[in-house]
C-alpha cells in the first residue's frame, strides 16, 4: 500500500471528527525577517519590539497574518489537497499573540458537510484552532472548502450546515493582555489617523502596488508549510503555478498599511473570498473600505472592521459587475476587525 | 601580485595537507527560517523544539542537511573552485547536532590524489570535517573531484587512494545523545509508518514535484556561502546557471517527506552522485528505494538506509539505461542512512 | 482628506527641521541569515559570533551595511518618494555596532536647501541618523536628493547649502569598543593581507560576478522596509524595475571580499554616486582602488580608505569617459573607510 498521502476525500470526512494536522513548527526572529522580505510589513507592533513593549506587550509579536498562515499550512494535506475549491472564512479569532520562540500546532473538527447535488463533491465546514506549546488556543476559524469524492458510489452524509456569524460581534474579539494605547508613539507608528478620525462607508485607496514574481510567492507558501502542488510544480499547471491565497491577503494586509497604519492588530476574521486566481506578473494593489466601528473594553483600544480588497489592475473600489459577481480584477474580498488607538 | 583567490589546481594538492577552509558561520533561527522558506521541509524534528525534547533533545537542531551545506560551501574556495567535476561522496558521518547559535568551521585533509592519464586534471580526495565552536566534530564526510592542473609541466604526485567503505556499517552510525523514541508522535509527524512497516526493496514515489526558480536557488547557495561563479553568474554561463548539486539534494530529502516522515534524521552518507545537471525550470521529483535496515545501540531507534533519487521528468523508479549509465532525466543518487522509530 | 502618505514636496522642507521616520525596526539573527542568502557576504566578523568574539567584540553584529539600509529605508517615505534622484552621501559615519535584538530607528535633519533654476525641483540636503533603542546614534550619514516641487508658485527657499567634508578624516574615524586585532586569524577570514600589504593606488578586480533576478533585489528592499514604487511595480515601471541604489551598494561590497577579506568593517563613508541605473538581468561585477591609509588610535587596527565600483560589463578599471562622465556601465562609485588589521 502506498506510503504517501493522497489526502483526504468527501467520503473521509464525518462531523464531530478531529484531525490533528501534522508538524508543529517553532517560531523565530527568521520568520519575522522573512515575513518584512516577502511582504512590505510595516504596522511598528510587528516590526520593533520597542514600540511593542510600548504599547504594553512583553515584545513583537509574530504578525498576525504569518501566525494564520502556519497554522493554515498545517491543514493543508488534510483539509485542502483534494479541494476543488476554498469557499469561505468565518469566525476567525486571535485569541493570543505568538511569540519568537514559540511552537504552533493545528487541530480542526469538522462541523458541516453537505454532498453537492452532482454526486461527485461536497462541502466540508471545519473549525481550525492553532495552538502554541502549553496548549493554548492562539487563534481559530472556520474555513469550508468543496472536496472531491474518491469512490463516488459512497453514500451521501447526512447534511450537517454549521451556524456560522456572519460577523463576528464586536464584544467577542480579544484584546491581547496588557495592550495599551495611552503612550502610542503616531510618529514613530507612521500615521497621524485615529479610530475616530475613520468614518463608516470611508473607503482607501493603499495606492502601492507590487508585481508578483514566482519566486517569492513560493518561499512564501513553502514557509508556512502549505504543500498543495498547484502552487509549485508546473508541470501539474503548465498555465503557471496558482498562488496561494494567503500570499494575496497578505500582500493586501500589508499595502494597506499606507492609509490604514494604526490598524496595528487583526483579531477577528469575518468572511473571505478568493474572487479570483492570482498569478506570479500581476501587480497586486488593494483599497479598504470601513464598514464598522466600536469600542472594546480595553480604554483606548477601538475595534475596526475593514473590507480589504486586492485587485490585479482596474480602477479601486470597483467590486461586483452589475450581475452581482465579482469583477475580474478582483482577487480578494476580506472582512476583518482590526484594534486602533481611539 | 593578484590579492583575489585564484582556487586550487591539482598540482596544489598533496597528501597529508590539512586545509584550514575560511570564514565560520554563526547559525540561528533565520537559517531554519529560509531552510523551510527553500524547501519544502517538514521532518517535525526539525521544525518544531517541543517535537525535538518530546524525542530528548534540547531544542530543535539545524536541519542535517542545512549543517552539510554550511560545512561543505565552506571547501569551494579552496577545493571545488577549479574542478571539473564533483565525483563521489562517501563516509559522511552526522556525529553531533547543530543547534541554533553554534559556530561552525570546516578543515579538509587530502587523503587521496591520482593524476588523470591526459596530464591536464587530476583528481584530488579529500575528507572534510565541520566542527562547532568548542572544536567539536559536528560532521564528516569524503568527497572527490576532478581539478585541473594549472601548469601541464608539473610532474605527477604518486598516487594515492584512499580506501573507503561502500556503505558505512550500522555499529558505525551515531545516534544523537539522548535521543529517544518512545513518546514518539506519530501524528504530529505527519504519518504513522513506522522502521518496521518498511521492507528492503521498498520503493517510494514522493508525488510531489517543484519547478524551480533561478531566484531560490541562488539564495539557497549564497546561504551556504557557496561562492562557485557558474551557479550565480550568466556571463560565464550563458546557457542557464548550474545549479548547486547541494540544492537539488535539499529538494529531493524534503520531497521525500511524503512516504517517509518518519525518517527523521540523516546520519550517514554512504555514496552520492550528481548525475547530470539541474538548471531552472526543471521540475524536481523524486523517489526513493530501501536498500537496508538496521537497529541501533540505541532502544527504539532503528537505521533505515535509502536511496533518494531526484529526476527532472520521467517516471518514478527509473535509473539506468540499458547501458548501465544514469538516465538523462535522474539529477541525483543519493544513498543514506536514517534514524526512525522502531 | 485623503489617508495616505504621498511624501514631502521640496516646498515642504525647511532648513532646520527634524523629520522623525517612522516604523522602527527589531533584527535578529533573520535579517542576517537573509543578508547571508540575498548577497554573497563573507567577511567574517559579520559571520561568525567566535570570530567577532576572537576580535574583542561580545558577539558578530548585525552587518554594517544591513544596518545603513535598515536607517535608509526609513528615510524613503519622507525624502525620497518624490525625488527625482539621488544625488550623493557624504560624512557617513558608522558609531556603535547593531547587535541582534537591537531596534533601530531614524531621525533626519534637514541641513540645506537649494531650488533649481528651472523652478520646478530643488536639492533638499538632509543629515540623518539611525539611533538603537536607548536612543544612542549608531549610524550618520548626509544625503542630498533632488526633490520635485508639487506646488510650482511656492516661493523659492533661502539657498543654504552645507558645508560637507569631502573625505572624513581618519581621526574621526570610530573604532568600536573592544576591538582588537592581536589574535586576528587570518586563515579563518580567507586571506592573508594586511593593511600593510596594501598600496595607495592598488587596483583590484574582485572578478566574481552576480546576474540580478527580480525576486532577489525585491526581497532585500522590502526587507530594508524601503516602499518606493519603483523597485516593486511594473505598471509604474513597464521597462522593469529599478533597483534600490543600495542594493548595488551590498552586492559590490560583498564580491569585494575576494581581496578584500580583510577589510572587516566600514566605518566611514566619504562619497558615492548611483552612476547608472541596475536593473533586473544585469551581471554586477566590482573592482576597487586603495585611495588612502590611517592609523587610528586603536593599535593594530588600521584604516583604508577604498573606492569600491560596481559595474554591468565592461573591463575592470574603467570608470570615466574622455568627457568625465561616468561610463555607461558603472552603476556605483562609492569611498568608504574600512577598519583591517595591520
Amino acid at each position: 500500500m502506498s506510503k504517501t498521502n493522497s489526502g483526504f476525500f468527501f467520503e473521509d470526512y464525518s462531523v464531530g471528527q478531529t484531525l490533528i494536522h501534522a508538524v508543529p513548527r517553532t517560531v523565530s526572529g527568521g520568520e519575522r525577517a522573512l515575513y518584512h522580505a516577502l511582504y512590505p510589513a510595516r504596522h511598528a507592533l510587528y516590526s520593533s519590539d520597542s514600540f511593542a513593549q510600548n504599547c504594553g506587550l512583553q515584545a513583537s509579536p509574530i504578525d498576525d497574518l504569518a501566525a494564520f498562515h502556519v497554522v493554515f499550512g498545517k491543514t493543508v494535506p488534510d483539509i485542502s489537497l483534494n479541494a476543488v475549491a476554498n469557499l469561505g472564512y468565518a469566525e476567525g479569532r486571535w485569541l493570543k499573540p505568538v511569540w519568537a520562540g514559540d511552537t504552533l500546532r493545528s487541530e480542526s473538527e469538522v462541523i458541516g458537510l453537505k454532498q453537492n447535488s452532482n454526486g461527485k463533491t461536497g462541502v466540508v465546514y471545519v473549525r481550525t484552532r492553532g495552538l502554541n506549546q502549553p496548549d493554548e488556543v492562539v487563534l481559530e476559524y472556520c474555513r469550508w472548502v468543496m472536496v472531491r469524492k474518491k469512490d463516488l458510489d459512497a453514500p451521501a452524509p447526512e447534511t450537517v450546515l454549521p451556524e456560522l456569524s456572519k460577523v463576528i460581534p464586536a464584544d467577542q474579539l480579544v484584546v491581547p493582555e496588557g495592550l495599551n494605547f495611552s503612550n502610542y508613539d503616531f510618529a514613530l507608528a507612521g500615521e497621524p489617523h485615529r479610530w475616530g478620525d475613520y468614518e463608516i462607508g470611508e473607503k482607501i485607496d493603499h495606492v502601492d502596488g507590487v508585481t508578483i514574481e514566482e519566486a517569492e510567492h513560493m518561499m512564501a507558501t513553502r514557509l508556512w508549510q502549505n504543500t498543495a502542488k498547484v502552487h509549485f510544480d508546473l508541470t501539474v499547471r503548465p498555465e503557471g503555478r496558482l498562488i496561494y491565497g494567503g500570499h494575496v491577503i497578505s500582500l493586501a494586509r500589508t499595502l494597506s498599511f499606507n492609509g490604514l497604519a494604526n490598524a496595528q492588530m487583526i483579531v477577528g476574521l469575518n468572511a473571505g473570498a478568493h474572487a479570483n486566481p492570482c498569478m506570479a506578473g500581476d501587480t497586486v494593489k488593494a483599497w479598504s473600505e470601513v464598514l464598522e466601528k466600536a469600542e472594546t473594553a480595553t480604554p483606548g483600544v477601538g475595534a475596526i472592521r475593514l473590507r480589504l480588497v486586492a485587485t490585479k489592475g482596474g480602477e479601486p473600489f470597483q467590486l461586483r459587475t452589475e450581475e452581482g459577481r465579482y469583477r475580474p480584477e478582483v482577487l480578494l474580498d476580506l472582512d476583518y476587525w482590526a484594534l486602533m488607538p481611539i
